[in-house]
């Protein structure tokens, strides 16, 4: 585990104006905004001169693994937007989506691939970094062909069904010599940094209590996320990882036991999977968190942080914009929309381009999926399991 | 146990009227809010033909045993605004209390009264009920001692500190055929009735998820809660059950099992007892309830109820006023302010009056406290604990 090394090299304060930066067309709207910004920031003011730097002077090449519908309307159009990324390539099992693409995105058939013959691009220079966007159970397996292909791996949450793929794939990455990200885009979101913040500065004292919650009521009863080979779980694996993201973000620790309570209403749709699940975890330092998901609902989307003084929050909390937040002072700092993926992208490809490493690497997705093991555990066998 | 008897004899749905009635003091008062409230609510509607009933031929006479802030800021003052309930006798060990309350009430001496001479309050017609306002701890042996004298008990909650301690006082009362109920306020203010109705009624389908939690930052170190041999626990005892019954009537079902963690980050002024603790609830019918406590921090205020097309809330929800609902299709209903207190006093001189049961009975408050139990019992042992 290099965590100790990360909090060295890499400064979280940094990252606001880098992604602030890559998200406005011209300098002088990312001024505009971040002078604006500087008011109630302080770090982002002192890093506003870095807004001034020049334009890359290469953008790295990615193949997006995977052309399902977060492709179609999130990552794809997200990369135009990036400062360092470009498309490049695709992947796909599926003859009418490469030609859909082909055509839309102006692909040249020689960056076009399927999940046989993977091992080629080793040998196409356009193609720097693979975006693995395929269902869970399949991360493993497509990371790793990537990384023997000798590419760079920006990796979908959760990264994949197990620990043990996990391991696997940070191991097939660490071989080949190439980075491994995870698609963690919310820490690179500010008004998630702004809570960070808030808890890290103790700007309302100690933390106390953290609540997270984000599910939602599925539709197609036929989709992979339903099939637990594909998928490894149901609402958790899925949307329930960013609750337990916010809770570990947000108290800056690691979680030593969780409790559980799984259920099922419609046992027909959910046959392989939880419906509904709460859990709690607890911190070495005393903070609680209290989390839930949910395949069989909506309306379950925020984070509250309860201090000694008073509390913040994100509701909605997740979603890929519209994000707001609030302080039991009324002092909220709004931020300008902004492109989750194309922040995430943009910092994978800076941390590739200057030899940096990531904030979200495979360590850290590996880190989410023992917990989730643990809060199925917890569930099933109706006990609180030790984390440490 | 008479549960079953409760629901024939007394319908939740004719409790509002006779609330919102009681809260007003002039009949075209009250038929301007319910003529208001009836556009929404059909049962308002259906029974607002009772608003027109006569001025009560007996109001009963209450003492108050405890003169803390709870009796001298609410309750005191709410008498007065009941239509079956006044304020005749005194119940206290502090004698310079007593020269206050004499004279800020004009009680006679003889209505006044020790925890040592309670017997004597046998021959006091002017004494109808005690109002049980004492330390948790000495609940029993004033409800106890109230009933041997022939009275009916209205008695704080929690009901004791242990589901022993409530049974002798169902028994007591029981032995001297006095009625007995525990001071859920909460079971009259038409905000929670509305959401009750909202679950029952299946407003946005079947209920998945309920989160509830009240707790508070608590000032003074030396006060009685802190100390368990009075108050039997922490925050969990004090207004965690708020929460715990939200859970309870907004599910309309009883928990079948329950996990918790809890946590104290100042075992100084927690030396006794718990700091925070959240914990979760299984119900019959698949509802999973999230539910939390402290007293180390404010804002925590509220419920949520989740169902399959919507979601409905109170926040803040269980203060002595400013109750505010919200429902996920934006049709909440609004309420006038009304006096908790007052409410739940004329329920009970009512049920008493007519001879029929109250619908929070010493039962009620029993089964609050086995569950309480069960919740620090899987705080401490890390495990899932049956309530079957």
């Amino acid at each position: 585990m290099n965590k100790s090394r990360l909090v060295k090299v890499r400064n979280l304060t940094i990252i606001p104006v880098q992604i602030m930066k890559n998200q406005f067309h011209t300098r002088r709207e990312f001024l505009k905004t971040s002078t604006l910004a500087a008011t109630s920031l302080p770090f982002v003011s002192a890093l506003a001169a870095r807004a001034q730097t020049a334009a890359p002077e290469k953008k790295l090449g990615f193949a997006l693994a995977g052309l399902g519908s977060l492709s179609t309307y999130q990552i794809a159009p997200a990369l135009p937007k990036t400062h360092f990324c470009k498309l490049t390539g695709i992947i796909t099992g599926t003859p009418a989506k490469a030609e859909r693409w082909k055509a839309q995105y102006n692909i040249p058939d020689k960056n076009i691939y399927d999940y046989g013959n993977m091992e080629k691009m080793a040998d196409n220079p356009d193609i720097d970094v693979v975006y693995v966007v395929t269902p869970n159970g399949l991360h493993a397996e497509h990371t790793i062909k990537a990384a023997k292909a000798g590419k760079h791996v920006l990796c979908e949450k959760p990264m994949e069904v197990s620990p043990e793929k996990c391991r696997q794939m940070i191991d097939a990455c660490k071989s080949a010599n190439r980075m491994l990200a995870v698609g963690y885009r919310l820490h690179f979101e500010p008004n998630h940094l702004e809570c960070v913040r808030l808890g890290r500065e103790k700007v309302f004292g100690n933390m106390n209590l953290i609540q997270a919650e984000y599910g939602f009521r599925i539709g197609d009863p036929k989709q992979w996320r339903l099939n637990r080979a594909l998928s490894g779980g149901g609402p958790l694996m899925d949307v329930g990882i960013y609750a337990l993201q916010a809770a570990r973000y947000l108290s800056g620790e690691e979680p030593v036991s969780v409790s559980a309570i799984a259920t099922n209403n419609d046992p027909v749709k959910f046959k392989d999977i939880e419906e509904s699940i709460a859990w709690q975890l607890k911190f070495p330092g005393g903070i609680i968190a209290s989390c839930g998901t949910t395949y069989n609902f909506s309306g379950l989307d925020r984070f509250r942080v309860f201090a000694d003084r008073g509390w913040f929050e994100l509701a909605p909390a997740y979603g890929y914009g519209g994000i707001q937040g609030r302080r039991s002072d009324g002092k909220w700092t709004s931020f300008p929309p902004m492109d989750h993926f194309a922040a995430e992208m943009d910092d994978f490809a800076q941390c590739i381009l200057n030899n940096q490493p990531t904030k979200v690497p495979g360590e850290e997705g590996l880190r989410d999926l023992k917990i989730m093991m643990a809060i199925y555990e917890a569930a099933q066998s109706g006990k609180t399991i030790s984390l440490t």
